[in-house]
């Protein structure tokens, strides 16, 4: 099976899975060549959209509705400002986690129908869809073990283990509704292995 | 006609129409009594509200549907941690600006359609509908003419003429959607005549 060089580029899991910690290498490798990469994440990504993570992450929100309205208006943001553009100019983006983060969270984990969610998809990234999702997964009892070792939690890492458990459910929903674009990585393998799958999957996709 | 008294009541209209200059009177007149009165405003009213608040009037939002969904999730987060709670426990609501104001500034104003509005608000509000809106209606020339002479513009009122033009008709066509709570007070009168208007109207609504 042969693929066009994906262009936008989402990394997606619970967290705790590594996505972090696998960013690096794959933002060297997305921007060899002198192709120019913009890197950047959700929630946030523009000046609004980082307020607004602030106050997502900070747990200012009472319920997942009105946390989905808020991630989603920075999404809306971060798409017309930045990830449009970029691509438009022939930019590669990366961006640490985007659309299927908020079916995870605050659809699996906090239970915002998916018809909501998707309504809201549509208005924040029209058309939009990333090229190429790698998914990070891991058992959500090794992500809260691994978690617990390195950081203090914010809104989400402070979850119990049922949230994550109904958020990896939500991703696999969406991996399936999305085959096209999605990619899962084993993140239960050990830091060496994660990245040979990650060094595979992207001479796999020329990149 | 007899009315039931009024427990939530919201006042609307252009920023130059006079809304706050006689807020302090229904305040006043819906505060006697002893009765419980809970005066608040939007965007804002709940700390999470108010946040979001200095964003949209701050113009951090670059286009009218990013706007309505953060002024929406303001106003999810207003209905379910104030609003709600106060007219549950017996209290009287009187709220500065409220869903009206979407449907003439994102909507008629900016352009979002209805349709958008009346979605954001089943999953902001809800069932809920104020029982009494009083619309102070002004001309847009003549509001334009008041801000000038009285204050520093914000992301609003720093819009032309055809702005309020679109915002003001938008009001008309929501006042004749929700004939039943919606009364219009001439605001072009003078403050005396509109402060008569407002009066014989509490009167009328045993207030």
């Amino acid at each position: 099976m042969t693929h066009k060089t994906p262009q936008f580029i989402t990394i997606e899991g619970i967290d705790g899975a590594g996505k972090s910690t696998h960013l690096a290498r794959l933002a060297e490798r997305l921007g060899a060549g002198g192709r120019e990469l913009v890197q950047t994440r959700e929630p946030g990504g523009t000046e609004l959209a980082e307020r607004l993570r602030e106050l997502v992450l900070g747990g200012a929100a009472q319920d997942g509705l009105t946390e989905a309205l808020m991630v989603f208006a920075g999404r809306r943001d971060h798409v017309r400002r930045l990830i449009r553009p970029a691509l438009a100019r022939g930019a590669a983006v990366l961006c640490d986690r985007f659309t299927d983060s908020a079916f995870a969270y605050q659809g699996g984990g906090s239970g915002v129908p998916w018809t909501v969610l998707q309504q809201l998809e549509a208005w924040a990234c029209e058309s939009l869809q990333p090229d190429l999702t790698i998914w990070f997964d891991l058992e959500p009892e090794e992500a809260a073990r691994r978690r617990a070792a390195a950081r203090a939690a914010d809104r989400f890492e402070a979850e119990d283990l049922g949230f994550f458990v109904r958020a990896r459910a939500a991703f696999e929903r969406r991996a399936g509704e999305h085959a096209a674009r999605f990619v899962r990585i084993d993140a239960g393998q050990s830091l060496g292995a994660v990245a040979e799958q990650l060094d595979a999957l992207l001479r796999e996709r020329g990149l």
